[in-house]
């Protein structure tokens, strides 16, 4: 049986997350998971996440790839403050072949940040360094994002068509950014799709009694996509989470999808001897 | 200046972990973190961690682009259960074109699992029904590897330079077969690296003030790999966390080089007007 991809209308959205630290077992890549979410929210399909470490090749290669794939929007986070190894920027020149150069309004962001800086004692010198110099380098074209809570500006740069997106890696400004810059600049591209998702919570049964009964649903409920999520056993019985998504420019009709979807497999839970726990509903609006 | 790869000496490695639900927000990527401490715990270098969906193109060419790279250990996580969406056998198989086949076993395995399920009284019929007939059927030519927590056997194939290992995505069983079948094999494989980390906390300089420190600390002191983490600032006070890792077959080595930069750069940070708050020594020895 085919997948059924009405997960997979949005736009398309890939995230490129970028640290020697990731991949290391260091970090838990939070970040990725709080940008799927503000994606998927906004009607984006995020179809991959690739991490890798702080290497030119690497990030250049990452940013290549997932344009090639023709993914309308990338979004990129780390590897954009001052140190040797932040080199996301360089990477993302590579894949564009579009020279670095110093951006006067990210250089007046950065000016007014250590200026500002300086004013409330947390620096004593304000004056830009080569280090500091480096982060107001981007590629020609691209946009400087500010960052109201670091230094390091995001930048946004539209190339053949993909929207490439890089965010700092420290979570805070991360956010910042994507909320203050990317977000609205995101609403007004992508058409607005609704989402709308419920979790049946059900016992009783395990997942490979389930298994059919999901493959009869998909083939009777159109524009519906079933994910079981196994949540194990408690006092000796099988507990499992099924996600029931639907995606749709109209409401009503993802509404329906998922209603009929959640009626027939309630049904079918039941006569197979199983019960439903809960059901919960979930959308994006 | 080049980056100093001394963290990515040992064995090449790569996660791919596989699933909707990591894309979409609904869940953190917890298995990834894991997988990659254990890696680098055992001397492996993590390069890349790829996060697709369900989806059996996606699955097939991020395995295939993994082996073109050469990478000596791949191990996925997620999509080997009894229902339609889990196809990362049939993926596996597509990338090594081998075929899929129900390996006597896995399936003895799955018989094994079932009946004791049902003596147990958490399953009423323990007949091998199509849906759990699909988690018998492997690659020709790999080996399953059974999963003590659950039903879907692990596998594992060794196709050209590379070993591939699929894990269950249900974070208790991932990590089961992981401890019991996995490691012990890549202990044996991967040749005896003494990975050596220590964190400086510092504070009272900034990241652009420490940037040329950290050039001129790698400039001089061979096969150590610095990296800054930025902590943000409390009481007005800038806090950054350097992470200092050397990698060698010979453990004083490794250690020799940690030292001579740590010194390096405790001297360097106080004479920057830095403070040395703690030194934390973490190693996987």
């Amino acid at each position: 049986m085919p997948l059924i991809n009405v997960d997979k209308e949005g736009p398309s959205c890939e995230l490129i997350t970028i640290g020697n630290e990731l991949l290391s077992g260091r970090t838990l890549n939070t970040n990725a998971q709080w940008l799927a979410d503000i994606l998927t929210d906004l009607g984006g399909t995020v179809l991959r996440c690739t991490v890798v470490r702080d290497d030119l090749a690497d990030i250049s290669s990452s940013i290549k790839e997932s344009m090639q794939r023709g993914t309308s929007c990338i979004i990129t986070s780390g590897g954009l403050g001052p140190t040797y190894d932040d080199i996301t920027l360089e990477g993302l020149a590579l894949a564009t072949r579009r020279e670095l150069y110093v951006n006067k309004v990210a250089l007046r962001q950065l000016e007014q940040r250590y200026n500002s800086m300086k004013k409330k004692g947390l620096i004593a010198d304000s004056t830009i360094s080569p280090s500091r110099m480096k982060m107001a380098k981007i590629p020609i074209g691209a946009k400087p994002l500010e960052n109201p809570l670091g230094s390091a500006p995001g930048v946004l740069l539209s190339y053949e068509t993909s929207t490439i997106i890089c965010l700092p890696g420290v979570p805070d400004e991360m956010k910042a950014i994507m909320l203050r810059h990317v977000v609205p600049t995101l609403k007004r591209k992508f058409p607005k799709f609704y989402r709308l998702e419920a979790t049946l919570q059900i016992s009783g049964i395990t997942e490979s009694i389930l298994a059919p009964l999901l493959d009869i649903v998909l083939g009777k409920v159109k524009n519906v996509y079933l994910k079981s999520h196994p949540m194990g056993f408690e006092d000796g019985i099988s507990k499992i989470d099924i996600e029931i998504i639907s995606s749709s420019l109209i409401r009503n009709s993802a509404k329906k999808s998922i209603d009929l979807a959640s009626l027939a497999l309630r049904r079918g839970i039941k006569e197979k001897g199983g019960q439903i726990i809960r059901v919960v509903n979930d959308s994006n609006t």
